[in-house]
């Protein structure tokens, strides 16, 4: 998911791409050519041959212009995995240019860990810093004619340009345009353009903007048989709702209307004249239910129930749905059901003898309200195997909190047989909380995070924290808090601007100050540095250093080139400079990644008196 | 001090340079010309003209060729401060020239306190790597000639090859030769040359050798009026003495043939034909005695009282001497004395009546067996005001333990004004000790650390502690070990290998596995890594991590370029690797520097229970 660019991601992507990196070769799909990445340059072969031949030449590391392979940041923040697109008939490939000399180069030392180590330096903007500067061309096999794509209708590369980033780039079906999505880069207007490959000319297809905070990035697009119309997802009304568009960018109906985030179209049925799709609309919004409504816009019908959360899978023919629900209190169950969505027969329950047994339980999600006093928010608080509400016990809060994130969902027993089983058994509480950096509950419902990371998402797991104190069995004086990355902020902030709340942190990965991310993100939330310096300070933890009284653990990994260890590193300059005691923990040649979790575990332990040397 | 290369030097070198590098300018000594280093040549100018005439012209950092500038490990472990030369009567410079491209860079990430980091990549030699390549050019001003000075007599640069390392570079008083000093890679065998600078043809003028372990590498040397004789400094006897020579090589006569060592020539006083010298021989060899011998080597007379330690001026007749004498447990008294050494007037004493006031009282000094259990050797021990020997008081090591480096010494009140007083006062003992590592006791003394660099230092300090133990007030369950750079190897060997003894250490700047530290310090004392493997394990910290048991804080500079953060990073991936816990510190943007004090004080405190809240 592009919303959670920060989240470690332990296991590297998908694939083996490294983080921020394309493919560097695909083959045409008709299986002649292969296209691929080397030196700054896109060359062609045919399979089995070994000449190669440069459709572009004057990509150059030294002049820092680089053909068929993405610059990092829109790898990381925009997703992008592919850096040259073959049309379906194979006679064109469309394939980005990057322009990275006005971009400064950061540098790590690599492999400490030999007696040699090795430099890296990536070409990485920082929160308002200069760009690297995109084209995209197209190249025509037959003609070896390169075709430049006038993404910006003439318009200088400048902030204001809906093209100032380009991104999402594909073919449409019939291989007639090049498709790509083109924003400002405040990223609060999306453009879905195309482009006739001829002449490079580029049009308009849907423009979608959210001036109050951001837009959606990357609207959905799902194209129907005819290669003309599709559906697309905005946000427009304030939810995420579905729309029937041709590719000349005429509306041709809503499909849906709800006062609800749709989550995904599972099928168009175009024989049926129907589409299916998922939204968070169940008793609650972690509750998914199966939805069909008619390409008329007609029909609206939800077929699931709302009480669980729904995964589906469709028959060929949409006569049947195999639907596996439960809820976090719900053991899952997988039936078979009709159009109607009534059951024709159970095909698996869930045996929770052992966990009976074991005395493991669910754990409770509960509502509160946001620290405006109003916005309803959810929580999950995991208890302990025999737990015993005439005891204290100390409560970790475990937190991402970046925007458009969710931590609390209705999987069964939530994420018990995950991250907190080991803590629970150990004697904490552990909870987390959806403030209004959540995903899922419309688009407004965001909106007061802009502008302000690290106050308004960090207030409201205070907030999570009040209402969890109301409870005799919560030890006040004993609440902690950890996260990686995103959540490495989050801890921090909440240990340094809730002193009164938390006692202790354990903050990985962390950016401490967002003027050291990386420009895409970083603006997408905050706006651009120089027009929005105050919330800058005001959501850097290097602003609260003189707060801390808690005991607070840092952690990062040495050859983290995604959240710098520079962002740790100043914070422990603040902290040295406010005269506070603190602990560190280093990753030697880790990269965004979490600190070992019996080291955590030792850390919360010590710091509330648990003891843990007999096990 | 060549002699503490790894030392933390916290205000860097006096003049201002940095560490490792040179001067970049200089005068001719009628100043008419100035001499400057710029972009890897040597260029001459005239004072207050702008043009300026190149030396050489093929220096070039893209082929890592470089002139009158010297290689990082030239500077920081041959001490040499200045890369050319004048003559005195300004007609010639020599000048240094370094070929790099062999040496790896090592690169570090500078400035992570700003948005925008900076790389520092370094031509830095790890042990056994390839060395930068050195060599010798006299440039003649008049003819504008120059001449390569054959420093190796015509033999190759390698690792046996007497010549391998040309330093201490200087013109002859009479400036007709150019006198350098020349080893062999092991640093076992010195060399005083003298090149003719017409022909560039050199000879040697004295050979000096040390097989068991390495060679004195700055033999000193101190010209008479002559300009041909000179003193010059020997271990060759065992111990350092003085010989006269002249500068065919020619043996004049031994001077001195003591059984310690000697400190420094203070005078030569021709016209009296006597040498006036500082020797360690007075009750112990921490204490410095005034000697005076005949240029003859005859009627050696020593004239100081060796129950104390002496700092002496000598007046420009050689008639008095004032005489500045104190032991660590004898205030400092400053007095008059007459040639033959007898007191005339004693011009200023010490008035100890505020620190008897405080009791404040004077370290001990005693004697232990090192871990051989025969030789002798000398430690301190601090105590706190108001000491109780009914109480029993953990113990902190303060620990360089380098070779030929002293930590007990007779200054008054030892360093008790400087570094251990808080320590003393929140109440610990704190002692030093100087194992066979240390300097002034002869040449055969520290034989024994050769290839053994983490043993037998090592061994020495748990020997110091053992020794301790036996008094009753020494809480042997709270023995704590604390130092910065070589001094930090020591503190983690020592809790490593000694878990039994020690209970915490603070490691700081720390080398770890000396394969990491550079060339010409680390095969001076080991030998080359592929000659001493099992040596270069013994004597790596990461071979004993497994043994943990106690605390063990680490620090380390991020922008540390002497002892790589490295050093530490691999320590905690072999910690890490053995499932240990510990505890980390880091300097952001600090070279090699030590934790501030505070934080270690907090981590003894809280290790070994001492309660510092109300302070």
């Amino acid at each position: 998911e592009s919303a959670t660019p920060l989240r470690s991601r332990r296991g590297g992507r998908r694939g083996g791409l490294e983080r921020g990196r394309q493919a560097a070769e695909t083959t045409s799909p008709d299986g002649r050519y292969r296209a691929l990445y080397k030196d700054a340059n896109l060359w062609l072969t045919r399979p089995g041959e070994s000449a190669s031949q440069a459709i572009t030449t004057d990509g150059s590391r030294e002049h820092r212009i680089k053909y068929g392979t993405a610059s990092w940041v829109y790898g990381e923040e925009l997703d992008q995995r592919t850096a040259f697109w073959w049309s379906a008939d194979s006679k064109r490939i469309a394939y980005y240019r990057f322009d990275e000399s006005q971009v400064k180069d950061y540098f790590l030392a690599y492999n400490a860990l030999d007696q040699q180590d090795t430099l890296n330096a990536e070409p990485y903007p920082k929160a308002g810093a200069p760009n690297p500067a995109v084209d995209l061309s197209i190249y025509d096999l037959d003609s070896r004619r390169t075709v430049h794509v006038d993404a910006r209708d003439g318009k200088p590369l400048e902030n204001e340009t809906v093209g100032y980033y380009l991104y999402d780039v594909r073919w449409s079906p019939d291989g007639k345009e090049l498709l790509f999505n083109r924003a400002n880069r405040k990223q609060n207007i999306v453009e879905l353009a195309a482009c006739e490959p001829a002449t490079g000319r580029c049009r308009c297809v849907v423009r979608e903007s959210w001036t109050p905070s951001w837009a959606e990035i990357h609207p959905g697009v799902q194209f129907l048989k005819d290669g003309q119309r599709f559906v697309f997802t905005s946000e427009r009304n304030g939810y995420r709702n579905l729309y029937l568009y041709d590719l000349t960018g005429r509306l041709l109906n809503p499909l849906t209307q709800l006062q609800s985030d749709v989550d995904s179209v599972l099928r168009v049925d175009e024989a049926a004249g129907a589409v299916y799709y998922m939204a968070h609309d169940g008793d609650n919004p972690m509750k998914l239910q199966l939805h069909r409504v008619g390409l008329d816009g007609k029909s609206e019908t939800r077929l699931t129930d709302p009480a669980l959360t729904h995964r589906v899978q469709i028959s060929p023919d949409a006569r049947y749905f195999i639907d596996r629900a439960e809820a976090h209190d719900a053991a899952p169950t997988t039936r078979l059901l009709d159009e109607k969505g009534n059951v024709i027969d159970t095909l698996a329950t869930t045996d929770t003898g052992r966990l009976t047994a074991l005395d493991v339980t669910p754990p409770e999600i509960f509502k509160y309200r946001a620290a405006d006093g109003k916005t309803e928010c959810y929580g999950t608080l995991y208890r302990p195997t025999h737990f015993d509400p005439a005891r204290r016990y100390p409560l970790l809060v475990d937190v991402y909190g970046g925007p458009e994130f969710n931590s609390v969902n209705e999987s069964y027993m939530g994420r018990a047989f995950d991250g907190p089983a080991t803590l629970t058994e150990l004697g904490f509480l552990v909870a987390a909380f959806d403030g209004r950096n959540a995903a899922g509950r419309g688009k407004a419902y965001r909106d007061p995070v802009y502008c302000h990371l690290g106050i308004t998402d960090v207030d409201d797991q205070a907030a999570g924290v009040r209402e969890l104190r109301k409870r005799p069995f919560v030890d006040p004086g004993r609440v902690g808090i950890y996260g990686i990355s995103y959540g490495g902020f989050a801890s921090a902030m909440c240990l340094l601007r809730y002193p009164d709340l938390f006692r202790a942190a354990c903050a990985q990965s962390s950016p401490t100050d967002w003027r050291n991310y990386d420009s895409i993100y970083t603006e997408r939330y905050m706006g651009l540095p120089e027009e929005n310096k105050l919330a800058y300070d005001a959501g850097s933890a290097l602003t609260y250093a003189a707060n801390l009284r808690g005991r607070l653990l840092l952690y990062f990994g040495s050859a983290d080139n995604n959240v710098h260890p520079a962002n740790t590193l100043q914070l422990i300059r603040a902290l040295q400079g406010a005269g506070k005691s603190f602990e560190v923990q280093v990753g030697p040649d880790q990269g965004h990644s979490s600190l070992n979790s019996d080291r955590m575990l030792e850390f919360f332990m010590d710091a509330f008196g648990l003891s843990g040397a007999s096990h």
